[in-house]
């Protein structure tokens, strides 16, 4: 159910470290030429965010004609949608949003196009307020925040930006090392949380094995107030005819009575609109409690009628899962044409390892150890734009330098071909450079 | 310009303090049966929230019209509306809000659906991580904030939630008593804050005199970091064609180089729709910078789809002015009812007061003393619901206990000329009750 987690690259090529000094000399210049003319072409080329193409995009237009002036079913015995009221959302996107996480539609509450805006507020609600009773985190003298990486850069980014100490947590191809995450969580009372993408996790493309799962509904907290953030932003974006499955965790938390350890977060970003979505959160009755004191005194509720557009259009979870079809056609080639490029350049020099995820928006590629900096520098210099070398650890610093995270949505197909070529020229040069150095 | 604060009515009625004892006696009677005959009614009416009627919100309903799938000009300069970016909005709807809060429209952000929201992530912010490089709210030993009163109870609701200590300000027929607010602002640096709803306040009715708006434009805050929290909810909701008029603070500020002191804030909820509108804040350049540094970090930006969803409707001010035209001629003869209502039954008994407001969404009632929250239980015993008594003031506490918030907007017609009636024997109930006692 879970592939490998690196396509190792061993194959019948010559690996770079067994080259002689001269052989390498002789590589890089010839490297240095095929890079010069890359340089010389003028590119303008971006593969460093998550974000779908313009063609992903054009598949969910209609949900702008869902909703108009004709509906006439706003009122109902919750509410006039169109009016202030229910501060968690309408009952139809709670549904949906049941099937998308996993969860009863009882736990869920909607909010605006942001899921990222959703997760800050837990951050926040729980450093002003406290969660369930508990200190609040800005009072705590220390807290912790384990960070599985590489990672989100924005997940990481929040607990930074509150002054938390971010711990780097492995990223093994069962998901995070749960050695380590129990060994801190267990015993240490400062840590206050984790952050998790449990599907086609962001970059790795790795799903958390069940027993991964498992293991988090059976942490035993040294902290009352220590969270799981699971950030389930990828549960429908499969690209191939054998997703990975995700055990549900909230089911294996209500097992062991330890559902108050879990907030779910899931968005329609990269369903609809990553402009003009909707969002998800899913929390026991506590967590929930503490939420809703802080929701009720922020706002005067989400927007109402956007929630009643993404679902008068989607209708149900099939409906979801027809568009995630589409999107997969558009997106899979993508996927497709990296693998290949790098398979074709890169395959067993022993310079390079990248995933082969079955979803999400990423391929994770490390380089040789020591260069990610570097080819960064030289994609840039040539006129493509790569996500910031180190960006998938905490702080920003790739200890090893060596990871890079590669988006390959956003990119025409043509485009990326582009790009992948020039990139792994620039694997081959930044390594090249590297074992002379040494 | 500045209509009398309180109508005061010293009519040729009998003042019901001149009665005797035997007088009031027999009145009681007489009102004891007559609130015994609304009793039997078994009414279910509310005048509680300041919320748009169904017959208003139907005049909105062309904006649900106005972006559709045939739209084709999502993609600017500025990126893809549909996509992710552009963490403050999109150019038209800066370019809308900038008429509406006259400030240039590069000082604007665009948020959701919420202006509370965005008052409540400027607290959080200023709590959290301090503004403009000073000391996070959360780590100072005491903060106080201003609250002008009669006022409006979410305003006094956030800062209450982050534990402030609340300060009343009395409020006169010019706004907040300034020698108050000044001998506090300019001597008291743990006083942070001020909540203003500066044009037609709510409940009172009452616009900000030039003076006013002068002496908050020359305010020498102790804090370095004090700020007037300036909600114009109300800037474009007159219901007469002599309409109250405000003077601009930010350019007041602007004058007096402190732009810094403040925040503005409006939204669409009682111009489009309450659950689906657009909203935003106007900011000094450094105070922009700490809510973009914010902002980033919290969320992926706001929904682009509904900014531009509102622009395409009202194309410009003009058509909000056009809009909110149709919306008085749903509203005002509601205002007009009440106003009846009270001279016709409460006028020269000298038991009451209230506003006469030329826009706004409310009329402040004042009772005679000790006796709102008896008016308040008498109407709910009666099937009334009006707002708390007392949630016009900080901690929800009336100090005089008068003070009761009509909220004509969201009733029919019919259901108000019923609920008025009952609220006006209440008050005389009320009132005689008290003089019994005394």
């Amino acid at each position: 159910m879970h592939p490998s987690f690196y396509f190792m690259n061993l194959g019948d090529k010559i690996m770079y470290r067994t080259l002689s000094k001269e052989e390498l000399l002789t590589l890089q210049s010839d490297l240095q030429k095929e890079y010069g003319h890359y340089q010389e072409k003028g590119l303008k080329l971006n593969i460093s965010r998550g974000k779908p193409s313009n063609e992903q995009i054009d598949l969910a237009m209609g949900i702008l004609d869902a909703l108009d002036s004709k509906y006439d079913k706003f009122i109902t015995a919750d509410g006039d949608y169109r009016n202030y009221g229910m501060w968690d959302g309408i009952p139809e996107a709670k549904e949906l949003f049941s099937d998308l996480l996993e969860v009863p539609a009882s736990q869920i509450f909607i909010g605006n196009n942001s899921s990222l805006n959703l997760m800050f507020d837990v951050i926040s609600c729980a450093y002003t307020h406290g969660l369930c009773g508990n200190t609040p985190w800005c009072k705590e003298e220390n807290v912790k925040f384990l960070c599985p990486a590489p990672g989100y850069d924005r997940h990481f980014g929040i607990t930074e930006f509150f002054g938390f100490e971010l711990i780097t947590i492995p990223m093994l191809p069962t998901g995070p090392d749960l050695d380590l995450v129990e060994q801190y969580v267990n015993n240490d009372p400062t840590v206050k949380g984790i952050w998790c993408v449990p599907k086609y996790s962001n970059p790795t493309g790795v799903t958390y094995s069940d027993e991964t799962v498992r293991r988090f509904a059976a942490l035993h907290p040294a902290a009352p107030d220590f969270r799981i953030m699971w950030d389930n932003a990828y549960c429908v974006h499969d690209l191939t005819d054998t997703p990975d499955v995700l055990l549900n965790l909230y089911d294996e938390c209500c097992k062991n009575g330890t559902e108050d350890l879990l907030f779910m977060f899931a968005s329609t970003s990269k369903i609809s609109f990553p402009g003009g979505g909707i969002s998800a959160l899913a929390a026991s009755n506590n967590n929930m409690k503490s939420l809703r004191k802080y929701f009720s005194v922020m706002t005067i509720g989400p927007d109402k009628l956007n929630q009643l557009r993404h679902v008068l259009y989607f209708k149900d979870f099939g409906g979801v899962k027809a568009m995630m079809q589409k999107q997969r056609a558009v997106i899979e080639p993508k996927f497709k044409l990296c693998d290949e490029k790098l398979n074709q350049n890169l395959n067993g020099l022993g310079i390079a390892e990248w995933s082969k995820p079955n979803g999400g928006y990423f391929i994770s590629l490390d380089v040789l150890e020591g260069t990610a900096k570097n080819v960064f520098d030289l994609c840039r210099d040539a006129g493509v734009v790569l996500t910031d070398a180190g960006a998938t650890f905490p702080y920003g610093k790739d200890p090893k330098d060596r990871n890079i995270r590669l988006a390959p949505t956003y990119s025409s197909l043509k485009e990326l071909d582009t790009a992948m070529d020039l990139l792994c020229v620039c694997v081959k040069l930044a390594a090249v450079n590297k074992l002379l150095e040494g």
